[in-house]
């Protein structure tokens, strides 16, 4: 915070007035024209990605974008594919805008192509053609896992035989630890076939608010033409883009080892304390979670209140699941608490998977 | 600016851990409870309004705000009654959720009960019977007038015999120069037919983007619903709490009698140059507007760019006319430029005006 506080006094000793002026107007409808340079920016050395700054809409976190460019995209009863387990977030967002949510096959590495194009096969046949797939390409919520590069082409060519769009939600990308980030979608494919959305609210603090989208122009249109008001927090903006332009690197450098650390000692409770029960879990290259799988037939999502009343956390999978499937899983987060505490966790959560009888 | 940063400031070396908390989370759906407990004691000393924290909402500005309760009261081809010139960005939001918008009757104290009255009547027997009341009854946006208490009163008997909730926005409320403040709608009737909606944005910086809103628990939830996320930047609210708790008066003290100076300024310029031409012309206690009606038949809007180019600016009043009228009338800005460019450029519009034949 202070990092932040000391960006924004910068700001102020430096641009007094356009400051006064900026902030005696609406922020611009796309937010910030600095972060939006910024973001510009830092799209092209991280993700290789080109777009105008123009060509981004910065929004109250990737929420907003997601929200936005859903209402631009989807009409209800519309089928929209995402991954078999799905940010909750997101979820809800398609169900409150009445799409028909599927999700499609995944393994540890995320969607698999053939799988996703038979998905498609088998709905259009039944007279529910997908109309555009979500995914979380790197670092995926729940799962953790990263799509690799082959397959994100290979999906690239689905989505443009069966003329389905792709929005990729990259709002994990900086929380890499491990691994090499892949290409993003939008790095591959920029025919307008792909909505790239991400976030500097994962990167900071979630309390910031401030995400972004890029699409075409047109998606873009009619994206902002559902927006309530104008852009977001015009404060906020000043702190973020001074607060990344100097510490970006030194941040990710600082917190990055540190989620990895934590995993590690999350890691290290599952392998002393699930192995040989049958359950599975996966090894995240980066993000906030892990994914953790019990044999078929042991419900977890039941249990998880009197669980979590004894001292341990999880979402079970069922709040991912479009298919209402995932009884036995469940999304375990280590960004939060100490390595010791993840351990720890880990080990009372075998306890009390135990004592139910699930284990 | 910095008064918000040291507010900011003060808040991480005085609650560092809460905020670091806080910061890691979403906002809440209400937005930041610091910022609303501090709402709730500011609506009752300044409004004698009895509201708890938990029933008031934060939102994105007050623009949020009304959009969110515009999508909880109102269906497609509703009728929704205004004031005969109401702020554009209220009426676009009407528009885009389909409302069928009808302006009342106005007078220079704002909306006439009778007329008001008559205007139900007349759109009731023609089945087009309105479903809600949207007025700005202080420092009214685009008129800059203030609707007595007496009327009020009238105003919710009518609204209590025809069915017909009212949305009193307050966005100008804390920009009093002259005069006093009249009775909240609210604070006259918490029946829950009345939506009370204000902003902090005002007050401060409009690049803040924070406001809220009150209104019954069933209206509330139901707005909420149409919400894209989680609640207003907290960042924001720490810096806003922080601030007005520590500056609320001296602000409004200080920089109240500079918009007064800035407003009579206007005034002298259009006592100056536009007495005995027919002109008339409002004298707001506070806001930022003073509303300009030359005599019928005047078309000012069609000539709005080349004045506009010529160095003076105003927004025509068919920006405001939900029935479509005002080709005579404009809006005039008195709180951003200084109070000699406010004469100066109402010399210069009078000028322009005959140039252009209108006067």
């Amino acid at each position: 915070m202070y990092g932040l506080i000391e960006a924004l006094k910068a700001k102020v000793d430096s641009d007094g007035e356009q400051v006064a002026r900026e902030m005696a107007y609406y922020p611009h409808v796309l937010g910030s024209p600095e972060l939006r340079e910024y973001t510009s920016a830092k799209l092209k050395e991280d993700r290789n990605i080109d777009v105008d700054p123009d060509g981004i809409v910065l929004t109250a976190g990737s929420g907003e974008s997601i929200a936005l460019l859903i209402q631009a995209i989807t009409d209800p009863g519309d089928v929209v594919l995402t991954e078999q387990f799905v940010y909750g977030g997101t979820l809800n967002q398609l169900r409150k805008f009445k799409a028909d949510v599927v999700g499609a096959p995944i393994d540890d590495k995320g969607l698999i192509p053939e799988a996703l194009e038979e998905t498609i096969k088998k709905l259009t046949a039944e007279g529910r053609k997908p109309k555009w797939l979500y995914t979380i390409p790197e670092h995926q919520n729940p799962t953790g896992s990263t799509l690799p590069d082959s397959r994100r082409r290979e999906i690239l060519d689905i989505a443009h035989r069966y003329g389905m769009p792709i929005m990729e939600d990259e709002c994990y990308i900086d929380l890499r630890f491990d691994g090499e980030a892949q290409s993003a979608f939008r790095e591959l494919d920029d025919s307008g076939i792909v909505m790239h959305v991400a976030s500097f609210s994962k990167l900071i603090a979630p309390g910031l608010r401030m995400g972004y989208f890029v699409a075409s122009q047109e998606v873009t249109e009619r994206a902002l033409s559902f927006k309530h008001g104008s852009g977001p927090n015009q404060f906020a903006a000043y702190a973020i883009t001074g607060y990344l332009k100097e510490n970006l690197h030194k941040h990710r450098d600082t917190f990055n080892p540190i989620l990895k650390e934590k995993k590690e000692a999350m890691q290290r409770g599952l392998e002393d304390h699930f192995s040989g029960t049958g359950a599975t879990w996966s090894n995240p290259q980066g993000g906030c979670y892990t994914w953790l799988e019990l044999p078929e037939g042991k419900d977890i999502s039941a249990i998880r209140d009197e669980v979590f009343d004894a001292g341990v956390g999880y979402l079970a999978g069922i709040n991912f699941a479009p298919n209402g499937d995932g009884q036995n899983m469940a999304r375990l987060c280590f960004a939060f608490e100490t390595p010791e505490k993840n351990y720890d966790g880990i080990a009372l959560l075998a306890q009390l998977f135990r004592k139910h009888g699930v284990m």
